[in-house]
Order: structure tokens, then C-alpha cells, then sequence
């Protein structure tokens, strides 16, 4: 946790983005780090949590991280909390509160209220079509050997 | 949606990936898309909609997606909803539901529970630690002059 909080205190020292790092541990080793990047690389998606669980995903050759611990310095976003649960850490540690990030501008309570609403409630209009022509994916899905559903 | 549609059609013939294909239009053209490369590149962040968001970002050289409109062809799952909502497009059309996902064994429905409960409360377990030191990183955020807190 010392080095996720070194990477966010870094990360606005130098200008790059928000206060926020990661760092994911394997046995004991960090095997990756990320600190948020969305406005410097403008990819909305850059947010430290993932760019860390990305890196280490890359690096172990797998596409979930069972066995690894992540050590966030703020706690996860709803994205990343998705990230997360696809990803399947065994432990999460965090630092400061989405309260605390709110308190500075990082507010992300809207997002844990939008996605807990109906989507056909959501502030960004969601709106349906073509459905039965979409279902061809899945009755192609369905035909497919050796699935892994990810 | 006809592209999206497509893009998770060919996604499975190809032994690719899962069934999910994302396009993202702005001013009636599709400037950027995504199929599900999970698996293909051992990315668990690697969902259509996230590749189309961040690619759609790289080509309009921001962080944003204001005026463009994301195809999904199914509901997103709440990893996307959470980088839907960082990104902003300006409206959604999915055609597929979560549901009929979920029949396919594509079943979001435990990320959407858990992000709705406490983080106390969730089954991946989540420790709070260092809360106090790593304040610093938001009093450091808070003497940055021209803050974009993204």
C-alpha cells in the first residue's frame, strides 16, 4: 500500500492525472502498477485499478488474477469494481474512501446510482433494438466447442 | 446495431472471443468498434464496449465521447456501464438483454449485486488500511493548479 499511495502522490506531482494508484501482489511480489492515466493518454478507461490488473493479466499470460491481492490507494470506482469482479482478485485492500475522492472533486456516487437503477431509468438513455437478430451471436456462441464464457 | 451485431458474429466464428460486439458513431458515422478479445488477449477488461470507448477516445484525441452514441449488441455489463458513464456518450442502443446473456452463460448478474452492496459486505473482501497517509495523495491533487479531475 505504501508504494499504491507513492504512485498517486507521484502521479499529480508530475502532472499526469489524479491522485489515484494501484499495485497488484502475487506470493508476496508486486507483479504490476498502474496510476490513473485517463487525461494524459485520453483513454477514460485508464484508471489505476485497471491499468494494473491489465499490466498483471499481461504478465502472468491469463485473464484473471485468483491467487493475487490488489492494493488500491482510493477505494475502486464502479468500473473498476467490474474489472475487479471479472478479474477475481482473492483480497482488495484500499486506503482512502470514496469519500474522501468525492471530497476532492472524484465523485463517483452518481455511477453506483445509475447502475443500480433500471436501465430503463438511467440518466444516459439506454434504448433497445434489434433484439432477436442479436440472439444469431448467441446461437453461434452456442455451436462453438470449448467455450470459456469471459 | 447491424455492424455491432456482426463484429460479435464474427467474433465467435473466429474462435476469438465471446459474443459481444461495440460500435461508437458520432455524426452518423462509426468512428471506432470492439468484440470481446478476453480471452484472445488475457485481458479481462478487454469487453467490446471498453475497446470501442478507448478506441473512439485515441481517434478524437479526448477523454470524452459528448455527441457520439455507443451500439452494444447486448445490455453492457457493469465494468462498461462504469467506463459508459466516465466516458459520457450521449445515448445508448443495446440489443441483446442481460438476461438473455446470462442463458448463454455470459451472467453479470453477481457484479451487479455486488457493487450494489457495501463493500463490507462483499464476497470478494475488501480491508481498508493507511486511510490517513494516503490523504496526502488528495492534499497534494488539491495544490495542482488547473485540476481535471477524471
Amino acid at each position: 500500500m505504501v508504494r499504491a499511495i507513492e504512485l498517486a502522490i507521484d502521479n499529480v506531482r508530475r502532472g499526469h492525472g489524479g491522485p489515484f494508484g494501484a499495485v497488484v501482489v502475487k506470493d508476496g511480489e508486486a507483479i504490476a502498477e498502474g496510476a490513473n492515466s485517463v487525461t494524459a493518454t485520453n483513454d477514460p478507461t485508464a484508471h489505476a485499478e485497471i491499468i494494473a490488473i491489465r499490466q498483471a493479466c499481461a504478465k502472468l499470460s491469463r485473464f484473471e488474477l485468483r491467487g493475487c491481492e490488489l492494493y488500491s490507494s482510493s477505494e475502486p470506482c464502479p468500473m473498476c469494481l467490474g474489472a475487479i469482479y471479472w478479474a477475481r482478485p482473492t483480497r482488495i485492500y484500499f486506503a482512502s474512501t470514496a469519500a474522501d475522492a468525492a471530497r476532492a472533486g472524484f465523485d463517483d456516487s452518481l455511477i453506483y446510482n445509475e447502475i443500480a437503477r433500471p436501465h430503463s431509468e438511467r440518466k444516459i438513455p439506454m434504448i433497445q433494438m434489434m433484439s432477436d437478430e442479436a440472439l444469431e451471436a448467441f446461437r453461434a456462441w452456442e455451436r462453438q466447442p470449448n467455450k470459456v464464457p469471459y
